[in-house]
């Protein structure tokens, strides 16, 4: 051990999907969008000017903050945005979770909420779903250093619902509680419409999915003016500048183009659909999906056998080695092709 | 007060430069480059595939990491990139300095590394610059829990010699010592070149300033491998994808044009010459500035006053109202026609 270790934070990092550098493989393992950003977004690339960058971007990104404000018809002092909504997440936890009390978060949920607490070491507790992976609310009436979960909730695809959510905010004044809608647009109920009515109440989204700009990073989360305030200290704490140009002039593009948004959702529920129907047609058995992933079991074979089996053939899905979600598999939906390619390979091996 | 307001992390957020919204400004506050960066970045530009931006960028940046490595010529896991030299400081912030004992950085410098340690709730003291502004290594051979400092300082514009880095390096072998080299390709020397001798030294360095990047963010560590891979452990406990597609893209040539980077830092040099001889002959005293920029003060006028009648007239240089500096005014090295416009006006105005 070097001398200088003992000073080190130690911490367990993330393991994000794998992004396989060889090109001809069905990537089904991390959520992204089959389709490309909204035209308009490949037009403004050409228009940037490279001049520009020499010049630092908006520290408060206020292009990209007005276009999202109007977007959801609230304030501009009511959007804070990030470098993904991962970057608003962590944010959002040093902000807010400063408390003795544990924050809390379903046990399976998203994987980061544990890394995040541990690294800012904040103390936390995971109450168990139910046996059909529900959330139980009562587990999150009791005391309490803020609350945190996704809906739907990944990666078992289970959404929420409203009624649920607005007892849980209401129950918990003295703390923020999260709602991480990274999936939303794709079948559940947003927890927007209770923003003005609850204070503590900060809803996050991202441009990862649903708007086909993972590759550009882009989040934001909304609330009233004084969480946002609380964000943005904290940010200007960090880094003034988080979002470069690109992200800045093609985020707005990205936002404004409501009817091809509209219908790439509309194409992916419907993949979803199939997708859903076939699998069940070979012995899987799958969760109710609100988001552009399903998360399923087959009745004999292992989860981790069908893993490898489409790994080796260049369909990627994900697969976590973690406790009651062993026998899962992730799956993203693709384009129709890409959903026909899995179906029939696994139609073949299922048979053999 | 919220009920919520207790949680919050309390901070005083820093303040980044003006980024004035009016064209037509000659805008010397924020150290940015004059010239455009590469042309091949502008070529690049026009090849990206916006189709893309759908998918996640690689979260180890392996091409961006790769270039810089090659271009100074250490290995590849040696070198850690993040969103500006901000993002990487930060993060060093949070990855070494988890002593109880203060971090040291001298009074007058980026005015940056006090809030991350108060974001951080990371103990600090200040030891301050001689009368002459320089810096005093005995204070950086005490009892501390990690060391950083500017070369060349910040807004001092003042270089400090390698043999005295070195020997604070050596002092300090079991805390992290980071140099702060935002500035270095102006004129100072680097201490790239100890990096190898000493496994506790992490030098930052900037695509912002000598490579004309500052609208893209990217900036840089390099240090032993053991220093890098702490940080990208706390880096993936954090954000897995903080540099989006263009920055990995465009960063690579931003780096490779060595011609065109000597050139243009060559350029912005003879023009600092100049500028300072100007400010010297109209009663401007100012340090030997080894940056892209100049820190003067005026034999008679206040540089409070210079600074808002400079403003009023579309001229903006950096002001700070802070103990012992508030009588001087930065000012960035511009191109040689804003520098005429820049020294023409004090010319008229301080001959009233």
């Amino acid at each position: 051990m070097k001398a200088w270790e003992k000073n080190v934070r130690r911490v367990v990092p993330y393991t994000p999907g794998e992004q396989p550098k060889q090109k001809n493989v069905v990537k089904l393992n991390t959520n992204e969008n089959p389709y490309p950003p909204a035209p308009a977004v490949a037009k403004k690339l050409q228009e940037i000017v490279y001049d520009d960058f020499r010049k630092y971007p908006d520290p408060n990104a206020s292009v990209l903050v007005d276009a999202i404000a109007t977007y959801y018809g609230v304030g501009k002092d009511q959007v804070f945005v990030g470098v993904g909504s991962d970057d608003v997440i962590s944010m959002a936890f040093l902000t807010f979770f400063n408390s003795e009390k544990p924050v809390l978060f379903p046990d399976i949920s998203y994987s980061f909420y544990s890394v995040w607490a541990d690294v800012y070491k904040i103390p936390y507790k995971q109450p168990a779903l139910d046996a059909n992976f529900q959330l139980v609310k009562e587990d999150y009436m009791k005391e309490n250093g803020g609350i945190i979960f996704p809906n739907p909730n990944a990666p078992t695809s289970i959404a929420v619902g409203l009624d649920v959510i607005e007892e849980i905010v209401k129950a918990n004044s003295d703390v923020v509680v999260i709602v991480d809608e990274a999936y939303v647009d794709f079948g559940a109920k947003s927890a927007l419409e209770l923003v003005e009515k609850y204070d503590n109440l900060l809803v996050v989204q991202t441009f990862s999915k649903s708007r086909s700009m993972a590759g550009m990073r882009i989040g934001f989360a909304i609330g009233q003016p004084e969480l946002i305030k609380a964000m943005n200290d904290v940010k200007f704490s960090i880094n003034s500048y988080t979002m470069n140009r690109p992200s800045l002039e093609l985020g707005v593009l990205a936002i404004e183009d409501d009817a091809y948004f509209k219908e790439t959702c509309k194409k992916i529920v419907a993949t979803r659909e199939w997708t859903m129907k076939e699998l069940t047609r070979l012995g899987f058995t799958m969760f109710d999906s609100k988001a552009n992933f399903v998360f399923a079991t087959h009745a004999t074979v292992p989860a981790k056998e069908i893993f490898e089996a489409l790994r080796e053939n260049g369909i990627f899905v994900r697969y976590f080695n973690a406790p009651r979600i062993d026998n899962y598999l992730r799956i993203t939906i693709g384009t129709d092709e890409e959903m026909r390619t899995l179906v029939n390979f696994l139609e073949k091996k299922l048979s053999l």
